[in-house]
């Protein structure tokens, strides 16, 4: 075993309880068993890939400089062991060395138990119905504003429930924009980077209208959907025009626990969205209900108004129609959904790829309502949650 | 056969050849013959779904009203025919009466012909090596600015070989967004609105050093990478600095044709890219290479320098760094890249989720290198085409 050189502050981070206790050399993996009895098969070449050594890496920006590309087909281990300071040390066939602290090692190993820890420990969705009327995250703007841990608790419940209520919002033009600078820049559209929702004579979509809109998601005519929607209030006397929201993770797990057969249909029926203008012409099509490679839910995508023509087998159509028929009847079971009026400064924040929402219709002709929204990405709420986690200690 | 109300003109902008000879009612479907012989099953769901009537349309958004879920379970069809002017007319057993005019059905018509060909019909990518580099398409930018021909041709050539270049930009601050705007808004990041990619003291991206960035797409830390990046040189009076691009689709179908297990492999194994600074934190997990529902590729995502380690069971290490090694060999392959020197008013404009981009090397203390980018997703591209094509003929 050669004297490494040592690694990079970064790659000493990662706490963990279990030390290396021994290692044992194969063809094509070190295997190393920790203090609590698991071992862990580390493959050449990902034990080579990993290696973060200044030469390998640029400690200025920490990004990788070697590429595995280039280490030799027939790499070899031409030696390992634990030093004293508890690293694993690896000599290379080909005369290279490379050190990894054991807390790095354990955050990725890959053995199937760590593999399951890693799987298990992953935060789920925190899924409601009806009863979270009462139990609805609410937030001061101004605390919002003032305080991080306030801005981390508000973010953490957009990941969680996907769902809350900042109230005291200041009455103005664009006052949205302060504490959703908070997080991040904005997802701008064609509707602009603040979109204004009242009744318009030539309204360009249903919005701008007064009409009831079912529940629904925003632009699921593109391929990534807004992921948070913001939606302040600043005008609201008009008769009618209230808020419904449903988490449509909810009815997605009803679906898959009473009808599988519906929810199979739901998740796998590429369904199409288009919105059409003068000056634009959105579509895109996707499943309604979307999972990620584990299974669970990623996304509810779902305008009934700007669903296309279904495009399926015309054998298929009965199934199809059923579970569509089915998503929509659960989108209006009171068991589901939360019904609000939207006061003046109070602004909706919500998951727009998981939280349908839905306004009675409204009249127009008994006054006012001028409510003004934005979109920011589930990427930036993540980045800044992650960052303000670490800072506040809540993680590495 | 009831009198029906007519239809909105937008469902009469369907031309076909072919008109509707007859129509016979079963229980579930209304089975239409085509004066060419061809049989269409249309669904009692599928057909009520898609009335247009004022009653189910709201003319003023041509966005439906209608909510299929609220047609009766043992909704029936009482009668069915072909009208004078050619239309089928629906009579239902709930008194509704509606009306579909003959283009509309031959369109979105479900019977297994129709679909295929329909399949068929859609744009294939053209695949390009490093022969393009003979035939890259270039464009003026004045012309751009002018002439909405030229647009309609430069976004062709975006979405058909995903790479282009725009000459004479005018060589000053910001000014690669004018030809920009003739698209869209753009995506903003973290990054900005507009980049600028030069060497920085304190960089916190690869990017902004004078290393050699090898073939990456940007932002593959992101749910959806940026759709299309634009790139314009305003100085490179440094020696090295050469750009070069890999149609990562044509490496991708190589691997596909040609080693057909590391391609499965590929395409199948998520893999991890993360960003980190101190005010972000992003991370996403994707196959390199995605493909969508019908097979066909979708998008290459990939950044060796982002690249997190590989979360895999330990017995598939092996078959995945053969596959991603051989990947990487691909990329410098000179089978299949192009490489050239930008200069001062060139702006190169490409597919960021096809086209890999690289950097040679360069001498910062030989002369300034600087450019500007930018970010335009495909949604945007493929909108302001269809518009275009609507507008100029090329398309219904």
């Amino acid at each position: 075993m050669s004297t490494a050189p040592d690694i990079v502050e970064d790659w000493r981070v990662f706490a963990t309880d279990h030390h290396l206790a021994q290692v044992a050399l194969g063809d094509d993996d070190a295997v190393v068993t920790w203090s609590d009895g698991r071992e862990t098969p580390l493959h050449r070449f990902f034990l080579r890939d990993n290696c973060t050594c200044a030469q390998c890496y640029l400690p200025l920006t920490r990004e990788q400089l070697f590429e595995i590309t280039d280490a030799p087909a027939d790499l070899r281990f031409a030696g390992a062991g634990i030093d004293a300071g508890g690293d694993l040390v690896v000599d290379w066939s080909d005369g290279h060395v490379s050190r990894y602290a054991p807390g790095w090692l354990r955050e990725c190993a890959p053995d199937a138990v760590s593999r399951a820890e890693r799987h298990a420990d992953r935060a789920r969705p925190f899924i409601w119905g009806s009863e979270y009327a009462d139990a609805l995250k609410s937030f001061e703007c101004a605390d919002i504003m003032a305080d991080d841990h306030v801005l981390l608790d508000w973010l953490g419940a957009l990941r969680s429930a996907g769902m809350t209520l900042v109230k005291n919002v200041p009455v103005a033009h664009e006052a949205l924009l302060a504490p959703i600078a908070r997080i991040s820049h904005i997802r701008e559209t064609n509707f602009g980077r603040v979109f204004d929702v009242k009744s318009k004579p030539r309204a360009d979509s249903a919005a701008y209208t007064s009409v009831n809109l079912p529940p629904h998601t925003d632009l699921p005519t593109r391929e990534l959907q807004p992921g948070l929607q913001f939606l302040h209030c600043l005008v609201n006397d008009a008769v009618g025009g209230e808020s419904v929201f449903v988490d449509g993770f909810a009815i997605a797990e009803a679906m898959r626990r009473d009808h599988p057969a519906h929810f199979a249909t739901i998740t796998t029926t590429p369904m199409a969205f288009w919105n059409r203008d003068d000056r634009t012409d959105y579509r895109w099509t996707a499943p309604l209900i979307a999972l990620n490679a584990d299974g669970d839910l990623a996304e509810v995508r779902f305008a009934n108004f700007l669903r296309g023509p279904i495009d399926a087998p015309a054998e298929r159509m009965d199934a199809i129609y059923a579970a569509l028929r089915l998503f929509q009847a659960m989108c209006r079971d009171p068991r589901f959904f939360i019904e609000r009026r939207l006061a003046p400064g109070d602004m909706w924040a919500f998951d727009n790829r998981r939280v349908l929402h839905a306004r009675r219709e409204f009249d127009p002709q008994t006054g006012e309502r001028h409510l003004q929204g934005a979109y920011v990405d589930r990427d930036e709420i993540n980045s800044r949650w992650r960052v303000l986690s670490r800072q506040l200690g809540d993680l590495r």
